[in-house]
């Protein structure tokens, strides 16, 4: 009441979620995962790291912010063993999604599935102007 | 620390946690899911869906909020299947608890078990004011 | 864009992630779970339960609050049936380390797993000012 919500819509969904909302200060963010734009899901989880930040990114930009908005993150992984034994190589496209050490809190679970088959993360961040 | 709770609390579980708490311009609600006030839990997931926005209207409306307040949605459910399967008929029960197109961001992931046994989906719901 | 961040680093993923971030009224916690600072993780969910929630008041003193601030938690275990087995126990615990009746709004659900085996739960918390 009184406070407006900015919205942005995209993607096959776009009726039933907004990809991020802004109220006030804060913008909330819709998991992202690792598909590409063409629907194809690739195998490795590296990739799919690099996916869902640029997923995340382009609904920043659409509010105006940028990575350095981000202030907490939770990875939903469908495998911890896998994230583990391909921890440098996904912190490593984490970083540089971010450009630099990630100034974020984090919470990672393992889930017993996402959406798709073949997703291997699901990230849902929330960010502050 | 200056700012001020203000707490809902309600049912079997109101000693250990609020139901909603705000504070400023923001509202946590706890997880709600498809279970009757009687304790009876529907087999149909869209009776699930269909009770946990009840519950969710309910908590709001302590607040004098309504669903236009949510402003964002974590989806746990126990079968990404068979969400999928009734996706229409969930995401038509849930268009019509908010009576429009839904402006929230959402994250929908499967976990391995909800409170009680027979549970399909839990709903957490972050609102503004 | 304005808002500045605080952001407390600590334990071996400091590079990866803060422990707390906060910005404007809002403090954003990582997920806490009941490992001793020895890197021991006691079979025991009620003592699992005490080291998240020691872990949880650290942070919150490194940005001068309390339990008191606490409004948001997610509870993300590994069996729902052992939390219930100990219910009083764990909630025993958790009233011990708020100090009173907790007034947070509260989700738990059961995830496959948590970062390290032998781990039983992992908690998330947000806290305001």
């Amino acid at each position: 009441m009184g406070m407006a919500k900015e919205v942005f819509r995209s993607g096959p969904y776009a009726d039933l979620m907004a990809q991020g909302v802004r109220v006030g200060n804060t913008l909330y963010l819709s998991g992202q995962v690792g598909m590409g734009e063409d629907g194809n899901i690739p195998d490795d989880i590296v990739e799919q790291t690099m996916l869902a930040y640029q997923h995340i990114a382009a609904v920043l930009t659409e509010f105006g912010a940028t990575m350095d908005n981000i202030v907490d993150e939770t990875f939903f992984v469908t495998s911890v063993a896998e994230t583990m034994e391909h921890l440098e190589a996904v912190y490593g496209a984490r970083e540089q999604a971010y450009g630099q050490k990630p100034e974020v809190s984090q919470t990672l679970v393992e889930v017993a599935g996402l959406l798709l088959p073949g997703l291997k993360l699901e990230i849902k961040c929330i960010a502050h102007f």
